[in-house]
């Protein structure tokens, strides 16, 4: 018989899940409710509250896909487009591609502005692909780990109205660590997850809908069989094609209906709803200001040890920084060194950048001055372990000096 | 600010969510660990090898599926049933009717056999159908919830067999409380949840899958590009309509390839595991033994307050009974009183049955002895202060009775 969950005390300092915060777990030591008791609605109510403040938005449409940041990515983008719609695909990364495979599944007629890996596109090539394409709907990823970058996305909602196009954002690696400003953007739906910078677990993914996209949603909206009553009214267009994923059904549930679909992951709720009142008591400006301290001075220390950054300075996310491996070093033999001998994780890369950076990430509750120090000096020791000369003890005393000038 | 999670400390005795087991609640407390990090992928291994043992199986691909309960129906329909291939779905109750509801947006033809609320099919009227529609797929439910009734699948998946049919079960409300015995029954997929009889939370759907499934399976695999490389190789068949629920890639994550697919909610295999320790602990035939006196205890508790039991006495679920609310008796105000003044809930009924009966639970860790008791005597004390005359203590003595001669 396997003995009881008892993982090592490791210091996750890759692109996410990092470590979460002592408050979250606690809350999720909390028993179950009914699903339609009403303290149960209640704090699915306070839920909804909390993430209009985390996502920046005044959408009523705030709440929780019972699943990994991933699900909401599929719920949305399921919920948003029709089989033949044709959507455009913001692509500079990762995460870019998986857009346009999910929707590739729902048989979207799909085109694509694609960027170079490491750069991030202008509000002008957007503007005129969007002309170009005169798409239904655009989709575009905030933050992707995979480069590292932020895309800009100022103006960009503004733009997609102008031209009658709703807009969807993956913003799962920034909700919580960059201002996710949904409604200063204009964006319409925005999907984000817990595992990151919101310092929560993998497994809730947090959703904002605009009453424009409700609606579109909404003339998808079917009730189940099971669960029909003479009073029952579908929409006009297309049914979603996932029932688990329908988002008009998903709000029903989360209206003052309380029509059931699946019942609610009680214990994700509890730790979804808790990282979001963390954020809220410790402010945004101030949670994104010990972001933007901790990635500026892990950059700074990577760069005082000789390494060189990946990707654009002027986009890069403030929560996880990419570093090139230096010639002659395995990467896995130094993360491979940095977990055994420090019980620390920092990131490998994906596809094109296998191999070439690391990810180093600095989320939530790992965005912390002393954590940042530490993943330094160690990596600092594993570079020199692996052979590569570098000068002793700069990393540190450059990411200290970084935070001093604040 | 709302104050942090404190629910209220209910004994929940409907058809699930049910109070989770203490050690279930601590396991979650543990901290994350890194995706691909040997402990992490232990875990893993373990969690399979521990519902092996749930699912009464050999079968090497048993693991979870990141989502509630009907996340592993979707991802095992969606997975299995390409669009216009033909499906026989069993429906006698609520979740029959969502199996077809599921199927019909994946586009599957369709074909029914429809057994009234309240009965189960026999095994000559599965063959019948299976002949009359010659399916490729086969899907039923075991204990369906909405009838508190459980489908006889012995010889079932033989007959399948024999005729060539994949067969899928979704024993989401059996799991943990009946035999699921699945290599005994020769079913090739079944699914289930957490939060009825396994004493977890909602949010986790452990999943097995036959060898012959998974090659059906296996034959839709597609790479996503980006994590493609130069010895990525696709199935023949047409790809899975979900990239979320493609089980080819979930399984490619929980083999020893490990390639990336989305994060997995570590808190909820935290939960799912230790369910399943507990499980494995305790004894499976103690435990269906323990699922079955208090259900016999319940039944009896209800009989003896003059109150009629809904469905077939033989084909019974063990571990939620369906009761008729009597004649003018409003259903509502009695579980409105079991909730404000014993902190007890009973369940609700769906669609033809509700405001018919009430669905009275006692599962996984609420499946004791003084769990019963209380809640026969709560709703005694309900029932006549709602004006129900009936003989006062019976209901307890008749339950104790029950459980005295075993």
């Amino acid at each position: 018989m396997f003995g009881q969950i008892d993982p090592p005390h490791r210091l996750l300092m890759g692109p996410g899940p990092v470590n979460v915060h002592p408050r979250v777990l606690r809350a999720m030591a909390a028993d179950m409710l009914g699903q339609f008791d009403p303290e149960m609605t209640g704090y699915m109510n306070q839920t909804m509250a909390l993430y209009r403040h985390v996502f920046m938005t005044e959408n009523r449409w705030t709440f929780l896909v019972d699943g990994t940041a991933r699900a909401g990515i599929e719920a949305a983008l399921v919920s948003l487009v029709e089989p033949g719609a044709r959507l455009l695909v913001l692509r500079a990364g990762r995460f870019g591609l998986l857009l346009s495979e999910i929707a590739g599944r729902i048989g979207a007629d799909i085109r694509t502005l694609d960027i170079p890996w490491g750069e991030v596109a202008t509000r002008g090539q957007i503007e005129a692909a969007i002309v170009e394409h005169q798409p239904q709907i655009f989709a575009a990823i905030h933050g992707d780990t995979s480069t590292t970058m932020a895309q800009p996305l100022d103006g960009v909602g503004d733009i997609c109205r102008r031209h009658g196009v709703l807009s969807y954002v993956d913003a799962t690696a920034t909700l919580g660590g960059m201002a996710v400003a949904t409604d200063a953007w204009g964006v319409d739906v925005v999907t984000g997850g817990l595992q990151k910078c919101m310092g929560g677990p993998p497994g809730s993914a947090p959703i904002t809908i605009s009453d424009r996209a409700a609606a579109h949603i909404m003339a998808r909206r079917h009730v189940e069989a099971g669960i029909r009553t003479a009073g029952s009214r579908d929409g006009a267009r297309p049914r979603i094609g996932s029932n688990y994923f329908d988002l008009a059904m998903v709000m029903d549930y989360w209206s003052e209906q309380r029509l059931n679909h699946h019942t609610e992951a009680t214990s994700m709720l509890y730790a979804a709803r808790e990282a979001a009142r963390i954020m809220v008591e410790e402010g945004l400006e101030a949670r994104f200001a010990r972001h933007r301290a901790a990635g500026a001075a892990m950059g700074a220390g990577l760069r005082a040890m000789g390494l060189a950054l990946y990707g654009q300075d002027a986009h890069r996310m403030t929560n996880v920084t990419g570093v090139h491996i230096p010639d002659c070093i395995d990467g896995e033999a130094v993360r491979t060194r940095m977990r055994a001998e420090f019980e620390i994780e920092i990131g490998t890369a994906f596809g094109p950048l296998a191999g070439k950076i690391w990810r180093i990430g600095a989320m939530g509750y790992n965005a912390m001055k002393h954590k940042v120090l530490i993943t330094l000096a160690a990596l600092e020791a594993s570079l020199r372990a692996e052979g590569f000369s570098l000068p002793q003890g700069n990393a540190v005393d450059a990411a200290r000096a970084s935070y001093d000038k604040g």
